[in-house]
């Protein structure tokens, strides 16, 4: 393997060993093996487990940065449609998985931010990230007279964001995507559903 | 200590070093130590860790009803004023702990859902539990025209536990309660919030 592959074999390994297990109980031998690379090449990479950890969840939040950008920008559909289409797309991930990893970054954020300053800055730092291009889509969907006007897109796409963390979490412990759509419908039914007759 | 204080004493100290540590980090040995109890007596009144574990969860459990029953049924106020009593005093207490600790049943659920069945299903039932109580009342708010009549009382507390979970989740990453915040205003400005002009 060239030394690029190595790495992103080893990153890769990361992804899913601690989707699985978590941080802690992620053992170096265990990423290796899992990685198909030769013991003692790890430090030759990374500095530490935390190095390799921090490099793990940024390549996760830049996975979904991307995904984010795709669904959230994708021509031809209004910002209602395309926040939508994204959480739609979502549940249906999770659903492929059955629930059962939940999301790196809440995962990360209940075993970690505790007890590691630099995970616990990585992670506000990347909710802060998608945070924005929720707000964005609001604020498009808000002038586009699609969402009431009256909530602070901002607000609303903290609110969003930590909520469907919560189902995600919840959909873990009921092994089904159940909590994603009671998600879904109170999201779009109550809180972004305009009234007939008119709005503030 | 008389069988039953040492009994408790252990489940106490269980709880103080589940939530700052969490279950697979709590070594039996630190745990007896917080209760100040001799080694040896653990097993005198537990079959196992998990025996342990369960007891704790359960006995938050029973703790936390009685807080949801004192304020979701408390007399002179109307149910919506109720729940917002209840939200508020929740936002206080994890105020008062800086927002580090979490809720158990949120960080149990993550971290032991997908590894133990016995876990798993008492988290299940316990949220649910929460669930129901919630549901009442959001449904006397709905009787007494207090929210709109629209949504399923269920499906709206289902939204409310599994969003409050999310806050409280990134309440540890930012080490504020601006989630919390966040979170009530959202909700009581939005998703329980009557148009002037009527509702559905």
């Amino acid at each position: 393997m060239s030394k690029e592959t190595t790495k992103t074999a080893l990153l890769e390994a990361g992804r899913r060993v601690f989707l699985e297990r978590g941080y802690n109980h992620a053992g170096l031998e265990l990423i290796l093996q899992a990685a198909g690379v030769p013991k003692g090449s790890f430090y030759h990479y990374f500095d530490s487990k935390e190095d390799f950890g921090l490099q793990v969840l940024n390549r996760f939040a830049e996975g979904h940065n991307a995904v984010l950008d795709r669904y959230l920008r994708e021509p031809g559909f209004s910002p209602l449609q395309r926040l939508r289409r994204l959480t739609e797309a979502m549940c249906e991930r999770l659903e492929s998985l059955q629930c059962r990893n939940g999301c790196m970054v809440g995962n990360l954020s209940l075993e970690m931010a505790e007890h590691s300053e630099a995970f616990r800055s990585r992670l506000d730092a990347i909710c802060g990230a998608w945070v924005g291009r929720y707000a964005d889509c609001l604020k498009e969907a808000q002038e586009a007279g699609e969402i009431p006007a009256g909530l602070d897109a901002r607000d609303l796409a903290e609110f969003w964001l930590n909520s469907w963390q919560g189902a995600v979490l919840r959909a873990k412990t009921v092994r089904s995507t159940a909590p994603l759509r009671t998600f879904l419908k109170v999201m779009f039914e109550s809180v972004l559903k305009k009234s007939d007759l008119g709005d503030v």
